[in-house]
């Protein structure tokens, strides 16, 4: 079975399908963030019942706590947590380069202090690759430097050399390439001719996909959906393309329209932990004294478990006593919202009016 | 349909039916607390899938937040909490005489102020019945005074009186007898004459149902088993008994063999929060290391969804690094044990060998 298979094309958005050892991903697709083995409050079950395919976790993460000893004893990630769908594990080069006073770059590797107890860990990009071939992962990220925004030419330049130079020592470390597919991620800050390099010589690696890193770093969605714009063309068609930490509904539009399929972002499943929720009509916080004795759902004819059964006022009611099913039905809700979004996407994709269902889309979604 | 209707008897333990508007409970049954309209981090699907048939939720806390009009604009507590089983909303006594510096009891009712912001509040007798009419719960309590343990036996006496007063007008205020059953509460701390008379004295105003309350405040097991052993034979055979705000595993064996029906505690779940779980074998304490490597479920043969899917490890794991996943399925896990102890008390009634399975139980759980 092919890896990667597009369905259908409009323009330069897709519809495709990954099939991994665990099952059969369809693009678009909006993975939600399970960093520490768990996506927030959520059990595998309520994840299987909204027909999620696939999930993310984090190889830093893991690596830290529970280590990877355990899970490895455990039977790999999908049996300690109980997930039988895919998995994507990023690298955790955006976590530890988010720790800016505790780590340390060589072109070895990164230094680093655990951020709860201040251990100290080294991570050369092969120990990188090693912990997700351990974790048992569908689909493996290289370790990369993650620069901050704003950045200077020369820095991000060096950084992305750094950034292709463990993407080729992470390579020849993967051992698993029969079963996991280890991506290229392409860096560059916000300097075109630099980005142009990093997806230019990341492609000739021949990665089985690749992703587009540092970006949401801070450098705002114009240039944002710029650097989509000049990467996207030099991403091989026949790969996967994946737009690391972005998933704001609006953006979604814009980075499939691009021809991304694969987004990752723990925004909403964050804002649902504080009681905002997504609608056809924008976030709406339902803390706020107008849902007091709002006796709807969150959204008429969404099909959520938290919409079919409960009002605006109950969630409110919750959150106001600070009760965990708050956070657990807006949570639901917010996944299952990006999951439905997917599936209007890819309608329109295959109904060839895209820019119309991303207008109708935008012209309701406030942002 | 009889209110309550006994299918079986085993000495002065027994089997029963409490049919309500909104479905049949048997007992002896253990009722999850839901104090603020949620069994904390539970669905009602969850509770549905663990076939419980009844929820406590409380009177006090209800009034105060969201409020009565709220819930009865949303169509009553049952349709508010989206809870298609029955519902028993204790009064709020005991929540209110806990609060000593907080509260003031005069003839006419108790004076309050709330646990969160201050404002004042007057509750006599008949706006607790009052309420719980708004409310729509199945089971309703009176107001009682719950005293404080140790107490002077001449404070209990006036205490028991102003109990009984409280309840004769709540039995006058109630205006849903139809289809809400208002239950006496029986008080007189751990004076055995004190408990016979408010029993006595309880028992002519005839309610369709009885509770001992004010147990389990401190007086030790012992003395509470005393009050059992004392009341029990006063309270009427063919009524609901209802032994307040007990409900650790070994209680329930003690109480059921005294004749009791009905239980609610906020243990199982509280300790559930807290990384401790239940098992045939007594509590275990899942954060210790112990626990790290320990790749089985919490306890091998439980059909709850936390035992079929997790393992102890990654369960640690969830505690470890402050994911509320763990907390969920702690209190899965511990609301299951405690149903499924019912089940094994109401076959060693219905078997005739009650006392062989509760020798077996104690044998084993270690307290």
């Amino acid at each position: 079975m092919e890896f990667f298979k597009i369905l259908h094309k409009y323009k330069k958005s897709r519809i495709a399908e990954i099939n991994t050892p665990h099952g059969t991903v369809t693009t678009p697709i909006f993975m939600p963030v399970g960093t520490q083995a768990t996506v927030k409050i959520m059990t595998p079950q309520d994840l299987e019942e909204m027909n999620i395919k696939i999930i993310l976790s984090n190889t830093y993460h893991l690596y830290l706590r529970p280590g990877i000893d355990i899970i490895e004893r455990a039977g790999g990630l999908h049996k300690f947590m109980a997930w039988k769908g895919a998995i994507l594990t990023d690298s955790g080069g955006f976590q530890i380069f988010s720790m800016e006073d505790l780590r340390k770059i060589t072109p070895e590797g990164v230094l680093f202090r655990a951020h709860f107890d201040g251990t100290e860990h080294f991570l050369p990009p092969e120990k990188v690759v090693d912990i997700q071939n351990r974790l048992g992962s569908d689909i493996m990220m290289c370790l990369d430097e993650c620069p901050p925004y704003p950045a200077e030419r020369g820095y991000i330049d060096n950084s992305l050399n750094l950034t292709l130079e463990w993407a080729k020592r992470a390579k020849l470390a993967h051992k698993n390439t029969d079963r996991q597919a280890l991506f290229g991620i392409i860096q560059g800050g916000v300097y075109r001719d630099l980005r142009e390099k990093s997806a230019e010589e990341m492609v000739k690696m021949d990665f089985p996909g690749y992703a587009i890193g540092g970006v949401s770093v801070g450098e705002g969605k114009d240039l944002m959906y710029s650097v989509m714009d000049w990467v996207g063309p030099l991403m091989p068609e026949n790969k996967p393309r994946y737009l690391m930490g972005i998933g704001a509904p609006e953006d979604l539009w814009h980075a499939v329209e691009n021809g991304m399929d694969m987004f990752d972002c723990v925004l909403p499943t964050r804002i649902a932990r504080n009681g905002t929720v997504y609608t056809s009509r924008g976030r709406i916080i339902l803390r706020n004294s107008e849902y007091k004795e709002d006796f709807t759902p969150i959204e008429v004819g969404c099909g959520c478990y938290a919409c079919k059964n409960f009002t605006k006022a109950y969630i409110r009611h919750l959150f106001n006593v600070h009760e965990i099913l708050g956070m657990r039905l807006t949570t639901l809700h917010n996944i299952y919202f990006m999951i439905r979004l997917c599936g209007v996407i890819k309608n329109s994709i295959e109904n060839g009016n895209f820019e119309k269902e991303k207008e109708k889309f935008l012209a309701n979604f406030e942002i």
